[in-house]
């Protein structure tokens, strides 16, 4: 392959940095219990347990392997960017622990290893063996792409052998599928490697075979674990066979991952019913249940999703794997078609619910993500305790950490859909990138100052040939936009979300697209009944949210004037929260003076004060102690 | 005494009548478990079991015994006003009943007798033995009181004097205290009718050993029960001694049943730091953490109290009981100081917070008050599935229901607090009173149509003789009234809530007070965060609520046009609900059509249909089927 890509942008290229800097060593030092203060995750010791290295019983959840996939993958990426020796030997060594307890019919999990071979596969349902095999595959296939090794990558197809052994549709195997996805769209990346059919049927079967009758997972004989009683099989997504399915239901990641998976499926084999089950289910979460940052699952309830429009901003759960999950699943949406849709709530996710996951400096993290945090609710009501107002050094599952890592680290795989024909750019980021287009060449050089500034410069440089469509994302927050091609405006139509530009490319040729990026205030449906009366802001792909220490507490009294909201103001701040757009805006703050001791009393317009209501990017919020935040605040009008 | 009153009130006349009519022989079918598709209670059978009548096991919870205690309690009440031989003959049975499972050294808890004695007393944190010893205790009292029958106040003084050999101050003795409060009061009832010192002691010792250190739960032998893991020993009110505890904590009912009997006790003793104590108490309830409706406890974690102003209205416990123990509460507080607030409260809850708890036709019930529900929330969102959007025929635990009973049954016990010189008239409805006033005689005649009028005439009838001061109580709800005194205009100062007059008083006088009762809207402290933007609706004590069936679906677009309050229209509807006063105000629902897809967009005003908001009484809610309903709708103004 020719094509590869280099990012070189101010926003992403310093979280990025942070993750290979801070956040990598930061989690090997965590897979190896080593981070004073943490809950120790017993990763790594368990591979050696199994493997007869050491002694000792499993650790940690019974998915903790999973913890070094993930982390394996997203060094991979960081190596692909940023050669480095030393990190690649830990890599390495990391692999050979691993390996070292596969079995030798290609089994592999320490939980089952260490607990009694058995029991293995007996309870798909709760135990997560297929689900440590998908991440581990996904962590396979990255390290063999980016460094050539094998290791990992044949042991792997060892433990795919394996399952393919175990699992399938033919007599005397088990009709068995993951009780939490991951296992398909991981087969599914395998396959774009290998182009093995076995490949693609191996994942095809575990789509198609879950939920039907009879339930596998009813079936099941070593089943001990927790049956949710509100949500039962929708837990897993095993309620009905998946292209019956019509509303993203039950856990969200499992929901997410599966769903990425059924894409993957549905594209490669032209599958229309599939396609068409994928588009319901993404236009459930999208449509009717998801957050404006991108969080996704309304309740810690199963970590789940609950019901249309139920989006309450405080008892929200909105886990960063969850988050993650929806920005996979709209990548593989885009590769199958190309809305600019998909890339909206990619690019929402990214800069906003994903990224407030992980601190500024890379070392702690949010499990949950709330869009609204009074410290003392999460302290004293049980059911926000869930909701934690300062992110975490580790956690007992610690699936988020290495998900925010291996994401970000790969951000290049985001950037771009190509198809025969056509270079579709869905993120805006300064990089260079050599791709092929069908038969053309494209050689692009992009520089902007996003998500700060609209202005997107694309340079066709050394080495573009051939014709081929440029697709700019006009993105559905920019009302507004301009273009120009080599200096000339330039009148495209924008089709489904895209501005696309058909010519013989040359070096030297250069695209400006120009995307107004004004404050604007934001309002939700009305059927979102927990943001009644309440708007928040945005600018450009930014979600905006107030915090206490910038205005103060009791952010339920202050009021943002609707009608001031011309007299928005946003300005860079450089030196804040590593350099970010703040807005200030006009509002007011109730007073809660001269009350007395009542609690209730006939209405009357309040007392207020005038305030100007100080805006920072979502993501960066938490960064500067504890305090109350708040997306979502209530509106006003300047005159009573 | 010769004191006696005579309800003849037509809003609780009816309210009492389906409770003597409907509640008390429905109730009696519950504890025999005949209900049909009911959980069975086991209450009788339990006592049957324990005196050796039926074989079998101990069933429903452990505290089952108070179920049939707070009937017995009732049914004395109901007799007093409406004596019914046969009624009196199946309470004599059930006394006879549960005196036969009584143990010859006086202990008396179902749930040891049968499961084994040797480990009585063992677990008084998590099992209720000293709980159902308060509930039968104050049976016992108000059956003697009303039929002058002694059974079974003897056997329960044999329980106080088996209780009093186990537990005290002495050497040998146990340190221990109720894990659920109710002995403190029902000790200090027993010490109004025995005026035995013994008794006060015993009262007094409960209360000042609560919390002492070290603490006694601490060291109890058969501890198997859940302690609550973010409340503590707060949720026992046993964190700290009585004396030095400030805000209202844990368990609600738990809380307001102690603090009646911290009351009482302080009261009875002259104990100015313990009554200093109940000041506090009293005011971080009612101050802090109470509802406009007197339901109190914010959580169904604990059934607890939360923190300062938290009061969310669709995740709220609010349970019946709790409004209930705030009466007693309030009751006790008044017999202490006569000031207003006290009465205030009261009238609160009675109208409001305790009525919403049994339909109107007497025989399904609520444990759980919302102010606001959404049915599809309370059915798939975990976090509300204790809010049920319709009364149920009856509880596992089913302290609710038999408590409403007795406490709608002694209605008369609230009406007056009567001192040595003055009687305060703290609730208004129609009835007849005799009462010794000091040395004065006060027999006096009261005709009114409240709460849907605020005119009161109180009227002087034969067997009136004395000076003596009669004090009306203006509500605190009430911002203008007026007084004649036999036709002429009265100019009365209004003292802690009080209107006094003093005179010597004859058959004939007549005393007219009329509270202006207009349509009045309210708004809560700012402090309330789960109210900001939001109003709500009351008339005299009454506290109103807007239905599905009057005001559509998603009652969260409609806005009440703060305004245009002048408009509202108050009209009393005698064949709705029972007879109830509704009310229409003008306002306006916001439109949630042209949304297309989208779940977010650019603020702009939205667009909004008029409407009549047509209110209703929230006790009466949920009456007419299944449908959301609120007490807090968002306020908005009439010009866009």
């Amino acid at each position: 392959m020719t094509n590869s890509i280099r990012i070189h942008d101010t926003f992403w290229g310093s979280v990025r940095e942070t993750v290979r800097r801070e956040g990598i060593p930061y989690q090997w030092k965590a897979l190896n219990d080593q981070l004073p203060g943490a809950e120790p995750s017993y990763c790594m010791r368990n591979f050696r347990i199994a493997s007869g290295k050491e002694q000792g019983k499993h650790g940690g959840c019974v998915f903790q392997d999973s913890d070094v996939a993930k982390w394996l993958e997203g060094v991979a990426y960081t190596l692909a960017w940023h050669p480095d020796e030393e990190l690649e030997r830990i890599a390495d060594g990391a692999i050979d622990d691993i390996v070292a307890a596969q079995q030798s019919d290609g089994y592999l999990d320490t939980y089952y290893i260490i607990n009694g071979l058995d029991k293995r596969w007996t309870n798909l349902r709760d135990h997560h063996e297929l689900y440590c095999a998908g991440h581990m595959l996904e962590a396979a296939v990255a390290y063999y792409n980016v460094t050539g090794k094998r290791k990992l990558l044949d042991a792997m197809l060892r433990l795919v052998d394996h399952i393919d052994s175990v699992f399938g549709p033919e007599e005397g195997k088990l009709k068995g599928y993951p009780g939490h996805p991951v296992l398909e769209m991981a087969l599914m990346r395998l396959y774009d490697v290998t182009h093995d059919e076995k490949h693609l049927k191996l994942a095809k079967y575990f789509v198609d075979q879950r939920g039907q009758s009879p339930l596998y997972f009813d079936q099941e004989q070593d089943i001990c674990g927790w049956l949710n009683g509100t949500l039962g099989y929708s837990y897993y997504q095993a309620h009905k066979p998946v292209r019956e399915q019509e509303d993203a239901v039950g856990h969200a990641v499992r929901a997410l991952y599966l769903y990425a998976g059924m894409a993957d499926v549905a594209r490669e084999t032209g599958d229309a019913e599939l396609a068409a089950a994928c588009d319901r289910l993404w236009n459930s979460v999208t449509r009717k249940r998801m957050y404006i940052t991108g969080a996704v699952g309304s309740s810690e309830y199963g970590e789940a999703f609950t019901f249309d429009y139920d989006l309450p901003n405080d008892t929200v759960y909105g886990e960063s794997c969850a988050s993650i999950a929806l920005v996979f699943f709209a990548r593989r949406m885009l590769r199958a078609r190309q809305l600019g849709e998909y890339a909206d709530v990619m690019e929402r996710a990214l800069y906003n619910g994903v990224l407030s996951g992980m601190q500024l400096d890379g070392k702690r993290f949010f499990y949950v993500n709330p869009l609204e945090v009074l410290p003392e609710a999460c302290e004293k009501d049980q059911h926000k305790r869930h909701v934690k107002p300062e992110r975490q050094p580790w956690f007992g599952c610690a699936c988020c950490p290495p998900n925010i890592i291996r994401l970000y680290a790969s951000l290049e795989d985001y950037i771009y859909t190509v198809t025969e024909d056509a270079l579709y750019m869905n993120l805006y980021l300064a990089h260079d990138a050599a791709l092929d287009v069908g038969s053309a060449k494209a050689a692009v050089s992009v520089e902007t100052n996003y998500p700060w500034d609209g202005k997107v410069a694309v340079t066709m440089t050394e080495g573009t040939a051939g014709r081929f469509k440029l697709a700019l994302r006009v993105p559905g927050w920019c009302a507004k936009h301009t273009l120009t091609v080599n200096g000339d405006a330039a009148d495209v139509q924008v089709v489904n979300g895209y501005a696309v530009i058909e010519r013989d490319w040359q070096a030297g040729d250069t695209v400006v697209l120009d995307l107004a990026m004004p404050v604007t205030v934001m309002r939700a449906n009305p059927k979102v009944y927990e943001d009644a009366g309440k708007v928040t802001v945005m600018r450009g792909p930014i979600v905006y949210c107030l915090e206490e220490c910038d205005n103060g507490k009791d952010l339920h009294l202050v009021h943002l004037c609707t009608d001031r909201t011309g007299d928005a103001v946003a300005h860079h701040e450089p030196e804040l929260l590593g350099g970010v757009t703040v807005i200030d805006i006009p509002g007011y703050r109730e007073l809660d003076e001269d009350w007395g001791g009542a609690l209730y009393a006939p209405y009357a317009a309040a007392k207020r004060e005038d305030v100007t209501l100080r805006w920072v990017p979502y993501y960066a919020w938490g960064n500067r102690g504890l305090g109350e935040m708040r997306v979502w605040c209530m509106k006003g009008h300047s005159r009573k």
